[in-house]
């Protein structure tokens, strides 16, 4: 048997107690696999005092970086503290002190993925990632080797567990965003702050990691057009399911050509699909290959076991050899990124829009001539009993349509005098 | 850019003619993830007169395997004829003569793996077989590297293409097994002699094989038990129907402790999961890990471009290295398989029951009476009014017990003299 490979562990939150347990528990399976011992040498973290209850000797653990950034028997280092700061120092001192670097940073990957991963090429280290994105779904593996020998046409993710425990929760129990909310946080399935979650951050950032890797692209995750499920109420949802539809967060980057076109938002999705069907803290994401047609995968995309199987085996593939030759390949894609390629917003599908509007003669015929007028034909319309105060609630599906022609026609149609409140636009996934 | 590697490609049959159009079409594209050009040096087929379209020189192919056994510029040969021979010594002059090889011969694997595996690493060379199984959906990578760090409890799969469109085909259109059957056949989903696929035998085939990267076990196909969808009739259907079931092919290795459980049969799939939710010729695994929990792959398990997809990821596994790698990772396994472990085919689960009974007074507490002599307790019976000839239809969902004792029942139920036929008894999966 081959000697042990040192590994240190750089933050010991939920994901990193995590992976010290798997490697602590699982050792015997997990060194079949590696061909050789995988060992905790030393961990970091903010509060060396704290009793988590890990295997782990009080002296192997301290709040300084350098304890595994400079210990020479320490070949892979797990980083995995979330943010911005000091991750990104942390990372920047394991990779110029030779480590090879597993991470689960979303965060910092999006937003500064080129810099480090051009610091790895340069210093001869791999990073591995697979943790980053969709938790334990080897997303990262799948586009970035096994569809290899694909062109990539679009795909399509629910990659944020928290909102979409709050989407489909709202819908099974006819619940109020607020209340769910509220349970999602007494569960701890939200954050006491879950803005990030909610507002389409986390998503985004996951889908600006995915594009590089399936487009070789790298899209600053702040310019993705993002959406966050605050506006969706149940009024929403029971049109929706009226018509046949859920509603999902849904990450989209979907190419055209050389015409890459990036998104999250709300999104109808029919019930039957696979993303509709969905639910719970899950994550999955679809993706349609030249070749090899349309995948779905599906399976739990946060939590501290499962995202710990993904980082443990990033290790593993570290130390087997196989993430620096990932990591080698993965950045040849740099080269097609260089291709001619634009970057929008612009989809074209069915949209769903809920308009309030007055009730009144004419109104519907007005509110379809704009539409008319942006070259958005109309599949079909609800009109609802009036609701009282705000309005006649207006449900209209469209045929497919740009995006970008929908928002013009909606702005039209909320500046017009027939109108009450914001009209609702979500698009549509029928497949 | 480093000198192009040079591939043989023995077998241009649906899958290899899609192979040598995938690397023809998309060689750029291919090229940026090999990190060097991927070339088909030359081809082996039965008929090298016949026109595929391909843009391969007629002196680029042969009858002769040694046309690209001894060629020495040739490194990489990907295998795609199937049945046993000539594959098999095909597979053998290949290794022999230092070729890695890719291949997507399931039953090949299935019969001869172990030998081939073996003799593949005394030459120092790899084997890489994502094709094999599931056609485009990377179960073995996913099983192999992705879930490394996972003991994995289960596995589950809709293995076979041509059965799942029958039998969901059945249930969509209220049809009977043999007219749909005719229009697979029609529409080129099943052969023209399609008993390897309707009575489980490929699907346990590609079910020994998920069970050696899972399990590190080798189990005989032909040990494993198995039952067809012949006897899947439209009534059948509709009994599951009612109960909020769908009847599918389900491909299950089961593992509590050291015992292994594993079977190939129709089974009742909760309307709602993903497996019930898994339509056509669509392939669909479900896989429990210990640290990942439940993961779900779905997509095109098989069909020209799909296959060819995962074989040359593969292709390009092997030219970058990674398939040396993951081959000899998965060698190790073999270590695990020398621990005590029981293979045997008991599965405590829900059970369904349709026993055909004589319309008269005492029967059901007949049939109850022998189920619960055998440990078996009732979820629920269904006794619909009679149905002429054949008697009354009984159907029974049991609680969950082991399948062996079960079948002890049934058999006690069968040799009673209350029921007319066969009793049907299919496992269930709520999950």
């Amino acid at each position: 048997m081959p000697d042990p490979v040192r590994v240190g562990v750089v933050g010991l939150g939920t994901v990193g107690s995590g992976v010290v347990r798997l490697l602590v528990d699982s050792a015997d399976h997990i060194t079949r696999h590696a061909g050789r011992p995988i060992v905790v040498e030393r961990a970091v973290c903010r509060d060396v005092g704290r009793d988590r209850g890990l295997k782990l000797a009080p002296d192997r653990v301290s709040t300084d970086i350098r304890t595994i950034s400079r210990d020479p028997s320490i070949s892979v280092a797990a980083l995995l503290v979330g943010g911005l700061e000091p991750a990104r120092s942390m990372m920047i001192d394991l990779l110029e002190n030779g480590k090879d670097v597993v991470t689960a940073n979303k965060a910092l990957l999006a937003e500064h993925g080129p810099e480090l991963f051009e610091l790895a090429r340069k210093k001869g280290r791999s990073i591995a990632f697979e943790a980053a994105v969709a938790g334990g779904i080897p997303i990262v593996a799948a586009i970035g080797e096994c569809l290899a020998a694909n062109r990539i046409d679009s795909i399509r993710g629910i990659l944020n567990g928290t909102s979409n425990f709050i989407l489909s929760t709202m819908e099974e129990e006819g619940a109020d965003y607020a209340d769910v909310l509220a349970l999602a946080q007494a569960k701890g399935y939200a954050e006491a702050d879950p803005s990030m979650d909610v507002d389409g951050t986390d998503a985004t950032q996951k889908l600006a990691i995915l594009a590089h890797l399936a487009f070789g692209v790298w899209v600053p995750w702040a310019e993705i057009p993002r959406t966050g499920i605050e506006g969706v109420d149940s009024d929403l949802m029971a049109s929706a399911a009226e018509l046949g539809y859920r509603i999902r967060l849904v990450a989209i980057a979907s190419r055209s050509d050389d015409r890459l076109a990036m998104r999250v938002a709300p999104a109808l999705v029919k019930i039957g699909t696979p993303l509709a069907e969905t639910r719970g803290a899950f994550n999955a994401v679809s993706i349609v290959g030249d070749a090899v047609g349309r995948m779905f995968f599906h399976g739990l995309g946060a939590g501290q076991m499962p995202t710990a199987s993904a980082v443990v085996a990033d290790i593993i593939d570290t130390v087997v050899g196989r993430a620096a030759i990932t990591f080698r390949t993965t950045g040849v894609l740099d080269a097609e990124s260089s291709a001619a390629r634009v970057v929008g917003a612009d989809m074209v599908q069915k949209h769903f829009l809920r308009v309030h509007v007055d009730d009144r003669p004419g109104v519907l015929s007005r509110i379809t001539g704009i539409l008319g007028e942006h070259g958005i034909s109309i599949a079909s319309v609800i009109q609802r009993d009036p609701a009282g105060v705000g309005g006649v609630p207006l449900v209209i599906m469209t045929h497919a349509c740009g995006t970008n022609a929908v928002a013009k026609a909606v702005a039209h149609i909320d500046a017009s005098d027939v109108v009450s409140g914001t009209t609702v636009c979500l698009g549509v996934l029928d497949d």
